[in-house]
């Protein structure tokens, strides 16, 4: 991956800086651009509270080709990844690449590894178009999100999603925050149960809520008929100070795990990473910025190898938790001081 | 905001280097100056007890137009939110602005955005001075401050207070511990509930008590009669290693909620903190040092410009959070860890 | 104090920096020198165990004119302070002034301000008697401390102590742990009760035992027959990875408070900080290194000025706490979270 | 020392910078390399866990002699000690000394000083190869550790260690997490409790399984009828986000104590750190990388001194918490905060 980060690091001057260690301390309040919103306390405060969880690390045991495959809302993956959807590659990542190249590194790299790729939403149009047209060239292989826009374009947009013949689709409901948005005369704003629930008869396929950091927003997610839901901080790009996704992740399995697909994103950067946050109750777990820069600076060939890369950890950390199967991961092999 | 900083940065410097974000580290000890004092535990401590608390995020709801407004000492405010008494431009700002232009930006400023700004006290006597002639300007709209002086001296001010057309006093009786002032001549002190009581009667106008910071002394303001309290360590500078007034408002307020209005500052810095405290029982927030930088880096502009970035924050974090009115803040919108 | 701490910082170049706070950092592992054993881990937490401690502000009372004298072990102080007891001027503070200058700094500083210095001892063999001699110059007012020697050579230092006039001395014995001293044929040891307990009746005068971390030893001292006891990590000289004295001091109060005179040192900066170290229990407080920095870089004019700040910050502080008198502080005054 | 480290410094430039102290964060991540692997969290936590443990320091007791020895798997050992299996100086120190130089300093350094050194393995061979020549030099003075090969492979190596005359071997059973070498066709995997048991019968000589950091594998260590277990992750080198040592120990020691010898190994850097891990429940303790650092730096003489460092320390530590003898340490020596 050196090479891909070396790259990146070039092309994404003065938006991203490539740290060794991805934490939102150098590009704390960079919004637009790859940091956290404010002091950067949310988006910090999800590696701080998945750098907290440590492994019971287990070796007298017989597991040694651990099954990393899962399947997920109806759809084989050989990973229990997703790529989060991010999209505005000009104001966000410095514009090196096209938002075209950008998305479609994401979407196939994603396909050829066996996960799936979500496209993302925003000001100006080209942004969800560009992620539609990808989707729709890899027969649908991809799950685009979009904002909580008002009905007209929510719906407008939801017709756009079924066109492109994706099966699946997301609202980040957390983007109701984006203040900026509603200045710009394009408001985004939250939904009551009532409201989500129609918007997701309407959308009438898969439908992911992401964005759900507490239980009664589980369960309120799971009472409007929501398919999956996606434990989220926006990458604290919303709103300054929440917990880490990883502290409200357990308490959130707790109540809905039965009822919902669970996935949660938040500062995860390695195979050990998405191992934890399985072991907390989620089903699958979303990569944001990681992807990002892999695709910016190597391409659809980078976003495999960070793939390969996530997989090769992951299966390590399996391993040396003596767990057999992605898809049953026991809360367990969490270590729990006394 | 970016040039209002820029020239505050170059107005005061050796002053104030109008950090990134403003937490008391690069000015430990500062006093006078901007810092906190000794170690400036105090100060700091402010900052990081604020940091720790995290909101629950909620988006399954249908707040979309919270109402910020409350009404505070029988006055109508369009915010949550007062300038806290600053003075002594020139020992602690830098003086490349007068007394005269500093205060009135804050309570000008602070008027025409619908809050309410606050004044100082201090030896020279022109920044009592300053601060009582702006208020008359503002036909009262103003709060001033005066320090815990002897009888006589007090109460001379108080009658000065008056002529000035204020409705609303206060003393901020952390200032007793100033033996500099002492030193001076110009002693400062504390006083029991009698005595404070007397001072009380004899202002006849809503008079409010700054620098409570234990159930103890909160309960005593009730009974000397005080028509509101700030919950306040004095931004750090009079005592050191006090607890951040975050840690302390929770219980205070479960103390004396229905029988004071309760204020409350330190380490306030965006409208999510002011959300915050609110969550904890304050009715409405003062912010201090950084009214002094907008102040002094543009004038009434940047003031009535920061006013405006607070409420901009403080509407999203309400949105985000679920709530529907600043004057009814429910302390469930801040995340408990199990 | 300005121009004493740049004198300090010159004549002790390579030994203290003479830092803005004084916290183990910077000299981690300097010993011989001022800094804290190994990784000085004992010395910082003296530092960081009492910083964790924060006051109950308290303005609402009658308390103006706070007491801050105290009677300890008979004799009459205007302060709850002691210079703590240190020698080796060539090898620990860089040799720029003299044992003797040193030593009489301090003695005749603490004098003149109505408290009392202590004297150490180690080899060469005029550390111990330069204090001796300074002590006896000053009619007995100084308190000499020798280290847990063999019985032979205790036993004549005990009688030099005798002949220089004092009426209170001491032994640190945490000193037994410096292996240094034994290779050099100087052995120093522990005792166990009964040994202490002849020793102690053989000097036949007011008797400290210096180096308390445990109930354990304060019940063993007190069964020896000691007059007084100090809660002391040695400045984190003699071995590392000690609790801060702060950390262990209430424990012990709570075993020994009525039975023994108790004092404490350990991270001591400030006249708060005497106060928490009184509010925890101690009668009396004593401070090492910033009486040597005093001492060094401005002899007794130096020590005095220090003396004079912690009286100023601790009369502050008992007025902002409500503290009448340094010999009965009480407990409530320290702020414990919920 | 100060030779030693210095030579150490210039040796392994690029591969370890020697710092004050050894604690994981300048090498992060580099493995190859002395580093932690991925954010080097296991490392740092060693470290961090370990200095988290305070001493109740004692000094009014009897005991100024105490005795260092212990019985060691039915070897008389001078001090609680011995240097933990590393191999591999080409790629992981740099290559300026011989893999034999290395191993022969390691190895007769321990004999010489009346402890006893362990040999690691790898790929290429000749680290393997060159460990058990030394021992067989050392007249089977040493303890050879080998991965969890393969069958054959396995079998094969044991062959060849009992041929060198060892008395005692061990397998590092957290090598099994190292998919690099099963890329190079060479894989590693964990056993379970059954084929570990003949394996273990199969050696027929005292086995030692070294990786164990929960209670699960330390009971199934003991059912596979190992002779001891090492408390162990790695150096921080097989799995990011392990506990520390010192965090697992005390948990494993109540649950198999009395059934199989303790070791434990992690952050250890003095003779202190190995009385809290004796505290904790260890018969002996391991040291690694400043083993390798006195090794390459000073050859056999700088691994004497680095051992009568540590022997110094651990007395020292001993007299001041007032333990006799290093085969019986009492638990509360630790100090618990109330």
């Amino acid at each position: 991956m050196k090479e891909t980060y070396d790259t990146a690091r070039k092309l994404m001057k003065g938006y991203c800086r490539v740290c060794p260690e991805c934490n939102g301390i150098a590009c704390a309040g960079q919004v637009p651009g790859m940091g956290g919103l404010g002091t950067a306390a949310s988006f910090k405060e999800n590696v701080t509270a998945l750098g907290k969880i440590r492994f019971n690390m287990r070796l007298i045991h017989n597991v040694t080709e651990p099954d990393l495959s899962i399947s997920l809302l109806g759809r084989q993956m050989a990973l229990p990844l997703m790529a989060a959807p991010i999209g505005g590659v000009s104001f966000n990542m410095g514009g090196q690449v096209s938002e075209e190249e950008y998305i479609r590194a994401i979407v196939r790299g994603c396909k050829e590894k066996g996960i799936i790729g979500c496209t993302g939403d925003g000001v100006p149009d080209f942004i969800h178009e560009t992620g539609l047209k990808e989707i729709k060239d890899a027969k649908g292989h991809g799950i685009p999100f979009i904002k909580p826009w008002e009905d007209k374009e929510l719906f407008e947009k939801i017709q756009k999603v079924r066109d492109a013949g994706a099966d699946t689709m997301g609202i980040d409901i957390d983007a109701a925050g984006l203040i900026t948005l509603k200045k710009m005369g394009r408001p985004v704003f939250p939904r009551g149960i009532e409201k989500l629930g129609k918007i997701i008869q309407q959308a009438s396929m898969k439908f992911i809520l992401k964005g759900v950091m507490t239980v009664q927003d589980a369960r309120a997610a799971v009472e409007a008929g929501a398919d999956a839901i996606v434990v989220s901080n926006h990458g604290g790009r919303v709103l300054d100070y929440l917990p880490g996704s990883a502290s409200v992740l357990p308490a959130i399995s707790d109540a809905v795990k039965d009822q919902v697909t669970l996935l949660a994103d938040g500062g995860v950067r390695s195979g050990g990473d998405v191992l934890k946050l399985l072991a907390l109750g989620a089903d699958a777990v979303m990569i944001g910025r990681p992807f990002s820069v892999a695709a910016v600076g190597g391409g659809q060939a980078g976003v495999e190898s960070y793939i390969d890369k996530i997989k090769t950890e992951l299966e390590q950390a399996m391993v040396l938790t003596g767990v057999k199967s992605a898809s049953q991961v026991p809360g367990n092999i969490i270590f729990r001081p006394i």
